[in-house]
Parts: structure tokens; C-alpha cells; sequence
């Protein structure tokens, strides 16, 4: 397994008794991410079995209650469970601000470090790096400032051919690191092996776009081309187009266009607002533009 | 029914999938408080049917998450709803601040007009009144600046005794609201009936003290004596009296102990802490003091 994604709440505006508001955990290449954190985040990380201890980054992608006021509380039940390791908070400009002072008047101050990555920027920036994985802000257009983010694995090491290899008994185990660095094997009688006969090609790294929330944007599209999977907001379906657009966010149907005329291979959706009391509906609206429609729901894991 | 209390969370920290942090609604002689208001407070609501819109007065104890993480979410429901009326707020200083952050930074300005009543006085003051209710703060000494909260009907008119009345042919109807207003009546003979015959005593006013979060501390005592329900937290039993100490919390002990000398008339005990399994323990605990306890439990409604 490469990457999963487990929905912890996948509902706009209010928290209800069974429709949480926006939060999902990354599990890719054994990074382990939050991607926004709305109120009662924590409970569901719970109810789900989210190790907490695991999350060293959150990803927050606006300032809208429903997609972060949730965050609080989770900094501070790390701090009741004598967390010591850094956490890296990325989020619009005003988060490390509003956090401090929530901190201060509590005199909770943390035990551990917090790294505020202030977002600012209205062009896709590369936020995260190790050797692994990257990700990158995808500007979305609500009515506050909004990123999406891009969640890539790094292109793999080619893996050893152990059948190619031992057609060649003069190619000796001490050689491997030298096929996995990518070199050619010269014989003693002086043949070349080419590399890629000795090798074959890793698996293809995958890609996730989180995308909530956003008016119809096309502007996304050269960011999100081809991964593998995309989530796309949509809070209504076509019969509120105009709403959508008023409040700055999409429907079922725009949704399916954006994946579409990305290829992507899949498109889970959510955020639906609380105005419509048959989910199905906004997968049967998806689906007459794009067939591989999954419709996010509280503990549903997708893996790639 | 003159109170009516209803729990909403009642442990301590950090919330779990069942076990809620602090947020109380009461009702009392039809005005509809809601008292602390933890992380996910909107969603107890929700799941016990408490009416979002009765509330106009919300009461929060100390700036500690548990107790208050859950507001800035009910005032941001409250606008998506459409709220109209004045919603009032007594709190910590700070509680301004920080509420107004929030809305700026998620640019969601709330269209009803919010009334912040910041509390800094370590001395009780009536915070609250009208003509059938008034609220007092009772000061508790916790790790930051906290104030429990004392309710109380106001003593009502006396009520006709029309059995007694009828006595006398020649009082009419139209005297029934002299009487009601306290005065005697004097007949066409001369005689004078006195009020106290014609009327009968009124229901005694109920009142009711919530104290959370508080070290062990008698001087709260004189402003809580003889209340029908107390509610005083017990995050401990006994056997961590020297962690309640240094928390500043309180055992279950020491909430009876309370109750006992402030001759109360119940104890409703809760904020446990989540290091006990079995809550019964906490009653057994508390009834070796004082027998009328109650333990809080979400959903759970007290009535006097």
C-alpha cells in the first residue's frame, strides 16, 4: 500500500450528530498527514483509530470553521499527551496568531514544538519535501484565501532483476548497490550490461489533490493533470449552479468536468451541504460526466 | 418544573467517542442558559434536542479548552443560521479578543449582535438579572482565572387562596389583584382580612450552583449555602488527593465535603478524569459524606 486516505468528515458548515465537518488523515509512502481539522476532528481521529502520535504535519486550507476549528483542540491534547516532537502547521497567514492567543489565555503553553508555515502565496508553491514525498499548494478561489494541496510520491529507485541478473554468474551480490545506483555491469570480457536489462522500473508514484473549497476553477488543472486520485468539493449539485457560484463553491457536476479534463483516475467528492438528504444523488450527477465517482463518507479509507 | 438542568459533556480533558468535555443547559423559570461549552458542545445539542435558538446568555468558567473550545462553532452556527437576537457572553477576560479573531479571520463578521461580558473581579458580583432570575459568579480557585456560577429564581407573589376567599361573598374578582399585590382587605363592617389569609405561600425559589474547575475551597461556601442542586467538580477519587491538589482539581471527598457543609440539598458530581474506568466509584466515593449525589452523565436531565 502506497497511499490511503481515510475520510474523518466530509460535511460543509455545521457539525451535526452523524455529518462532521471537513478532515482527512495521509498515509503516503509512511508519511502520515492531516488534512484539515474541523471541529470534533479529534473524535473521529479517535473513532477511527488515527494514531495521533503519528501526525507531525497538518495541512489547514482556509480559515473557515468547518476546515479548522477543530485544530485547537487537537494541539492541545497533544500537550495533555506529552507530545516532544515538532508539528508543522500549514496554513493561511492569521493561523499562528489565533493559535498563540488560544494558547496564552489557556496557559497551555505547548511542550513542544509548533512550526507555523504561513501560506500567502497565490501561485502553487512546494511546501513539503523530504526523500519520499512533496507536496504543493493548489490556489483555490472561495471567499477567503484557500490552498489546495498536492500530495506526490517521489519517483522510486528501478528494483533488481534477479532472474536478468543471475544469466550473468559473474555479477556477484557486492555488485547490487551498484545496479540499484543505476550503473551498467562491464563483463570481464569486456561486454556492457545496460542497466535496465539488470533492472525493472518501480512502481509508478502516486498523487493525491485535496481540493475543497472552490468555485469551478479551471486554473487547477495543469496542477492536479493525472493523479490518481482527486478530491473535489461539492457542496451542491447542478439545480443550486448559480448558488455555487454565489458562494464560491461547486457542484457535482463541475466537479466531474475538473476530473475529467485532468484525467484523473479517480474522483472521491464531499462537502455536501446539509440541504440534501440523499448523497447518492450528488454521485449519480458526477457520474454522467466521469464513471470513477467515490462519494466521501465519515471512516471510509481509499487505497491506491 | 422550575429548573431543569441537562448535561451535555461531562469529563474532563480531552474528548473521546464517549466521553464529551464540560457543557451544561440549563432552564430555569423559562430563561435558557448554556453553561461552558467544550468541543462539540453544537453536537450534544443536536443529539439531546436543546433548541440553538432559545439561548441568549452563554456562561463560560475559564479559558481551558475543555470547558470553551466549542464556542467560536456555536457563534459561527448561530450566524449560518441566521441568527437575529443579541447573544450575550460572560467570560474570562480574553474571551473578546479571541472570539473576535476568529470571525475576522474567517471574515464570517456574525450579523447579530454579540454582547461580551468579561469578568476579572475575584470577588462575587451579580453578572445577570431580570424580574425572574439572577446569576452570580462564585470565584474558584483553578489554574487560571475561574468563576463557577450561581442561578436563582426570584422570589415569586403570593397566590390566591380562593378556597379561603370564598369565604367572604363580598370580595369580588375585580379585588383579586389587590390581593394579589400583597394588600388586605377591609369589608363593608369595618373588618380587616388580612392578606396572609387570603393568600397562600409561593412555591419556594429553586437556585443552582455550578462550580468547575476548583481546588478544595470553603470559602465558597456562604454563597451557595442552602442551594437545591450543586454541581461541583470531582476529577479525582481520593487516592490522587495530592495530584487533585497540585492540579487544582478536586475528589469526589472533597466535592461531598463541599455539599455537606454548604447544606445542599443534591450534589451533582462530574469532569471525571479519564483515567478511571468505572465512574460509580466517584458516587460510592462522595455518598460515604454526603447521600444525595448524582452523577453527571451526558443526556443526562435533572429536574427540581
Amino acid at each position: 500500500m502506497n497511499l490511503e486516505l481515510t475520510i474523518l468528515g466530509c460535511h460543509s458548515a455545521t457539525p451535526r450528530v452523524n455529518s462532521h465537518p471537513t478532515a482527512q488523515y495521509l498515509e503516503i509512502n509512511n508519511r502520515h498527514f492531516l488534512i484539515d481539522c474541523g471541529e470534533g476532528t479529534q473524535r473521529q481521529m479517535r473513532k477511527y483509530k488515527v494514531g495521533f502520535s503519528k501526525i507531525n504535519h497538518i495541512f489547514i486550507s482556509h480559515l473557515h470553521g468547518d476546515h479548522f476549528f477543530g485544530l485547537i483542540g487537537l494541539i492541545s491534547t497533544y500537550g495533555i499527551l506529552n507530545r516532544e516532537r515538532e508539528l508543522h502547521i500549514y496554513g493561511p497567514k492569521g493561523i499562528k496568531e489565533l493559535t498563540l492567543l488560544q494558547l496564552k489565555l489557556s496557559q497551555s503553553h505547548a511542550k513542544y514544538p509548533i512550526i507555523f508555515h504561513e501560506l500567502t502565496s497565490k501561485k502553487s508553491e512546494l511546501i513539503f519535501e523530504d526523500k519520499m514525498v512533496s507536496v504543493s499548494t493548489i490556489p483555490l478561489s472561495h471567499r477567503v484565501y484557500t490552498n489546495g494541496f498536492l500530495f506526490k510520491e517521489k519517483e522510486k529507485a528501478r528494483k533488481l532483476h534477479i532472474e536478468n541478473i543471475q544469466q550473468y554468474p559473474e555479477i556477484e551480490t557486492c555488485d547490487y548497490h551498484h545496479i540499484k545506483a543505476g550503473k551498467d555491469i562491464t563483463l570481464t570480457n569486456g561486454e556492457v550490461i545496460k542497466n535496465k536489462e539488470l533492472t525493472l522500473a518501480p512502481a509508478q508514484p502516486k498523487s493525491y489533490a485535496f481540493c475543497s473549497d472552490t468555485v469551478y476553477k479551471e486554473d487547477i488543472i495543469p496542477i492536479i493533470k493525472n493523479v490518481d486520485l482527486l478530491y473535489h468539493e461539492t457542496t451542491f449539485l447542478s439545480d443550486n449552479e448559480s448558488l455555487a457560484k454565489k458562494t464560491k463553491h461547486a457542484t457535482a457536476k463541475q466537479a466531474a468536468q475538473i476530473a475529467l479534463k485532468a484525467n484523473v483516475k479517480q474522483l472521491v467528492i464531499g462537502h455536501y451541504s446539509s440541504r440534501y438528504k440523499d448523497i447518492q444523488l450528488f454521485k449519480k450527477e458526477a457520474q454522467e460526466i466521469f464513471s470513477q465517482v467515490i462519494l466521501a463518507d465519515a471512516g471510509k479509507k481509499i487505497s491506491i
